[in-house]
């Protein structure tokens, strides 16, 4: 575009991760140039009033599967590892700016992978300094599980869950954790979807291992009680893997572990399909494509079951669905902060203003909502990405191809400065304590 | 021998899993006959004063590797599963009375089964009524470990512990349970050697698994600080997978455990090598013989660190080393308890003298001893076997080939009964609780 | 009676708490005078045909305020300790065989006891060798809890949960454990009603403590959602304390617990008000007297929810149901064994009849009943109690006064043995091992 | 001081909570004026080189008892509540600046309250907005086991912890918590010296609890096997209440808790006794005067052991050290960060120098340190209080009277935002989710 875009955020409250403060914020040139009270502004600046508002940092989807990031959003790509790729992960780390990859311990005979595999895969990724994300799920006994609903005539969406219950996610991630600990490895681990996995991670962050674990806005704002819903088309809706738990204390256990740190940032694993799509499966659960809805909600969902609720203020909010994938992913400050010299991806968030979540007025192309009917505090007033205001009076003004794909460097410091120095400083003091004398040891 | 061995142990307190009571025991051709006070026996009989003493089922060390049990204590046998062997498994177990089958997790490219692999060896344990047991660590993440501590140049005995730390051992035990119940197969864990393994073990209990835990003697005993001895041969004598750990508040840990029921029972593991088998692996830990001492001295550790601490009453003593061995391996009331018509397996045992355990007075021809100079309250007077007294005065009185295999049907009660029940029932109902109506689960 | 009333329970399945067998059960004037098969019984005895019946040992109800125990059931009285009565609790257990008091940590301003006080009681419990029973809640936060709902206008029955939830009492557990193991006491938990509790419970058997929780049948066969019922006679007919519990997966985690040995024994707490009684808190939650029915339907419950469920086995309900207490409060093998010289205190029970509990059919006097509509597999045909037929063919045969206290000696081996030994040999060597040199301490 | 002094900290890493930036920091009149590259800064400038060294917030240490603040500390003070202090309370709030109070649960008849007077003290801490801290042991268990102690004959140090063992520490920090949340009450447990206790907060702040746990450096630092320490002297000089703790793996648990922010900062209950004032309680450990030194050495013993270990990086250590305490006790972002327009509180560190702890060479009168001999990577080379430089070249410059009280403002939005949203929102709605139609309630 030929005239610069100068923008001016006037008198809202300016939330970062680590506080809130009555500021204003200028944009130049899809950069923020300044943040403070009352700032004088030359004429022929465009002027949003934020009064009463909040002013927050665009949300960073961590995992989606969209081609086109929008509401602020960005997409966080991830790499499929299916075999050692170790020379072209090098090079898609080096030149291209991917910083992090996946590995999948399920989808058996397809991507995943077996336990030495991933050993070296993580290995790999410590080395040019990568994110290792695994999806956690014992593939082999869901393989099993899969024949055995089958041939117990279970062909509906249920012998999806059924199929792969709790446990068979929190064992692989307890194992995933153990793989990548052995490798001093940090690890971030995708869509946890439930009690049991999230507790795993929780309690091996508090061991003191380098792990991320994200929840993600279906896990946050729906359950598995949908998998026995009557209406097929309503139950397949919800197929996704690993799938949403039955278990209906699930998602305010996810969202209190969120809200502690426990689990860190927040995706949407967003990859939708059509009834229509979704009837593939109609008498085979294992042929349902997986994916449910969520991007569109994300933010609105995790602030009314976070904030709205009183779990998490709007800091941490700020901290869960954008500063901290910024760190992991190693753009921030220059993404998840609003503050001088950084991206202007900036939304206007109205706390007070309510709406209903349906298919009827959502965004997206598919024909159903997994959170239908949900009433939500707070919604996006204006979304400004890059400087450009992108959504605005409820209508989105985005162009195909206006998502820019962002080079990020490995060795995020956020993940890999504790990681360095214990390989500096050797196994933790703590588990060779105080040995027989006349030995040194530095594991 | 020609003449019936009759035997009355008098005065004695009999103490068995469930309560103790000041009684006779009389024994004739090898079975009990008679329990109660003031028992009139009949001339010719000889007569073993037991005042003041205790009277106890002869111990069952599920875990050893010897042909001769002694001291009262019978060997449970395990056959090692290293490929399907399906149909061999089902005439063992029927024809051949073995009702246990091991199965490996560790020792990679030997002994090592993948999980689809467990998976089928469960199931086909579970349909011949056998309890699967389970060497619980990842063994691909012990290659890795060896590796990586010889490339560090690290070849001495500590070397075995660094390469394979406690989360290995309790990954795989999480695994482990995770698949039996998948198939719905209850599982023995042998050798739980850490706080994690044990704690794993617990929880899963707590949460209805069927599942059992084994710690031994060394576990209970000692602890791993010695691997780090300046002396080679001494650390040497300790090595054994999975090893004993650094934490010093292990073998307390456990003990807490098997006190609290748990853990479940008490093996050794016994397996000894000379120091002069032991140096093999001098300057490769790797090469190292696994395997310690344990058996002779089992009951007398587990008396003092258990008993004579107040961790668990006597009680509690016979059950985890002799009656829920009896019952888990289905000769219970057979073997596992003083009553009429059970086995004559009984141990006069006197809880007030003491001795200290020394490698130049146990009677094992290994030339070092890992509880060395451990006080132990509570020593055995004399041990009988099927009617025979074949140790007293210190001295063991048993003839090669004495030990005698117990043909032990499939299907134990114990083990089974909530495993068949539940598989009519279904999934626990907490699980699947109020799906939407409509639909009727039973999986 | 004038005649010896003898009985021959014949074919049936013995059931005890360490394993199952076939045996008749022939009963002399209130007395088991032999177990075993096929006995040879003189004529004039009167035939029990318990073929494909289990015969299990009367349930002993460790918490009702029933003076009449029926259906096998003897009652445990409990003294409640308002004031520090040492003389007379000194009495109490040594000529009047008492050995159980209760304390209340709640109902302020009546029969709460301040720490010092429950401190003080400990000691004079474990002195006298008695069983120190807790009600445990935090009374100062019921009574602040109490006064907030009623100045919110919540006067209702769901209020009586509200003004007290879990962690009041998970609070009380874990402080009267506390002051218990200052003292080396044991303790006895009464009503253990919520997951929180029972897992603090749970927790400090696992660390060795000398505690005893009692879940109830109305906290394992029902939950506290009940409380927000429409219907003010229905919700205010649940009303107890401490309360059911809303959190519908509570009674599932009891018996789970319970299955497993980290809660060891099972009452009722029965203590009944008709509807009428009930509305004296019509409205004011805190005048609706507290207490539930139960006693009649304990051990059905159990059964359904245990048994048929498949959390615990047939022994382990005998376990639950009767051995646990008669060791406990030190009876035991005279009263929770069908054994030669125990109590002929016997139930046939078939597992496989089924019914409906229902106020409709029920023998108490109350007009409702908190199971109403519960189906239960399990059903007792004939119930001895002291050698004498009190139920059969459905219809009670009791006459008033039959019910007979059992004078219990105090310092029950079970419970003491651990808490003896303790003293002797100090606070565990894990606590304060390895201090320096120099002094040898033994607390 | 007449003329304005300004100082430019020229190329240090400038490390804040969130990130780390080489950056100069440009200081005028006691305020950081400018941060940013390569300022460009007027003659006549004291310039400080802080070229390869760390750039951080004076640290704020949340407890202490000195009345000089220096190193960079502020000291926040707490005023303790003996008795019912409504009036005072709100005058001290509003008036004076002072936002936490401090209340007792030990010192029995000196200090310690109980339940009900906890209950209004938290009541009217959050009335006018204050932090409520607690000093959390169980005050009638230590008047107890102190006199059994005496009673004992041990009459030395050790009797200091062991009549206080840490499960009375954690018995109070649960009543505490449970308390607070019973009146949505923020709390803050102040030091925090036990694994069990620790683990009470953690879990706490897991379940959604708006509770701070604040660990001292001597906790971090060393553990109560000091206590028997053979030379009397050596052992009194680390008696504190709550005492250090004799399991030796305690101050790397409570770091991992500390790192992984289950703890929030980090303070020293700094509060020192010469050798001779401790001989008050030769023969009496109780008459020993409680308190150690720390507030000199915190910020060595957290680096040492916190970053330097791995455990946390510098960002978190500033966290714990500053923005925390910032943030909590609400003077954040004035201080606790390094931003234009907050107070100049800087230190410039050097994290690759080290130094020995000494009493020899520390600056405090006391003729101990319970850090003696520990080496410490990280030392501080300059400090800077409000704009001038107190310390450097190993010497302070500080005159009496220095130290500056900050007034602070009650309901920090960082603590209270929560709180606030939730009295709106009522209790959450998991607690009391799917009760029976018909009912809205909102507690």
């Amino acid at each position: 575009m030929a005239e610069p875009s100068r923008i001016l955020i006037k008198g809202g409250k300016v939330v970062n991760e680590d506080c809130s403060v009555i500021s204003d914020v200028y944009i130049e040139n899809g950069k923020i140039v300044e943040v403070g009270p009352n700032l004088q502004i030359p004429a022929g600046v465009r002027v949003i009033n934020a009064t009463d508002k909040l002013v927050i940092p665009g949300g960073i989807d961590t995992h989606t599967h969209m081609e086109l990031a929008f509401m602020g959003t960005k997409a966080v790509d991830d790499f499929h590892i299916g075999t050692k790729v170790k020379k072209e992960m090098e090079t898609l780390a080096k030149e291209k700016g991917v910083n992090s990859f996946k590995m999948f311990m399920a989808y058996k005979d397809v991507f995943m992978l077996q336990d030495s595999e991933l050993y070296a895969a993580f290995a790999q990724c410590k080395e040019i300094g990568a994110i290792a994300q695994v999806h956690a799920e014992n593939g082999d006994l869901i393989a099993e599980g899969a024949k055995k609903m089958l041939s117990m005539g279970i062909r509906g969406p249920e012998g999806h869950e059924l199929c792969r219950p709790e446990e068979v996610e929190a064992e692989a991630t307890q194992r995933a954790i153990t793989i990548a600990h052995a490798v001093n490895c940090p690890l971030y681990v995708v869509h946890v979807m439930s009690k049991s996995a999230a507790k795993v991670v929780a309690d091996a962050r508090r061991d003191g291992r380098v792990v991320f674990g994200e929840p993600i806005a279906a896990g946050l704002g729906t359950d598995g009680t949908h998998y026995w819903h009557k209406d097929w088309a309503h139950a397949a809706g919800f197929v996704m893997g690993p799938p949403l738990r039955p278990d209906p204390s699930t998602p305010a256990y996810l969202m209190d572990l969120l809200a502690n740190d426990d689990l860190s940032v927040t995706g949407t694993d967003n990859c939708t399909f059509s009834v229509c799509q979704k009837a593939l499966g109609k008498d085979d659960f294992t042929k349902i494509p997986n994916g449910v809805n969520g991007v569109e909600d994300r933010m609105s969902v995790i602030w009314e079951r976070g904030v709205h609720s009183g779990k998490m203020d709007e800091n941490r909010f700020v901290a869960v669905t954008s500063s901290n994938a910024a760190k992991i992913f190693n753009f921030y400050p220059q993404k998840g902060r609003i503050a001088k010299n950084s991206d202007a991806d900036v939304v206007v968030w109205d706390p007070n203003l309510t709406r209903r979540i349906s298919a009827k007025t959502h965004h997206q192309a598919v024909d159903y909502n997994i959170f239908e009917g949900m009433e939500c505090h707070g919604i996006p007033i204006v979304t400004i990405s890059r400087g450009k205001v992108v959504y605005e009076d409820r209508q989105f003004h985005v162009s195909p191809g206006q998502g820019k794909f962002v080079h990020r460097g490995p060795f995020s410091e956020f993940v890999y400065k504790r990681i360095r120095q214990r390989d500096q400083v050797g196994r933790p003091a703590a588990v060779i304590r105080k040995p027989y004398e006349g030995k040194v040891i530095s594991v």
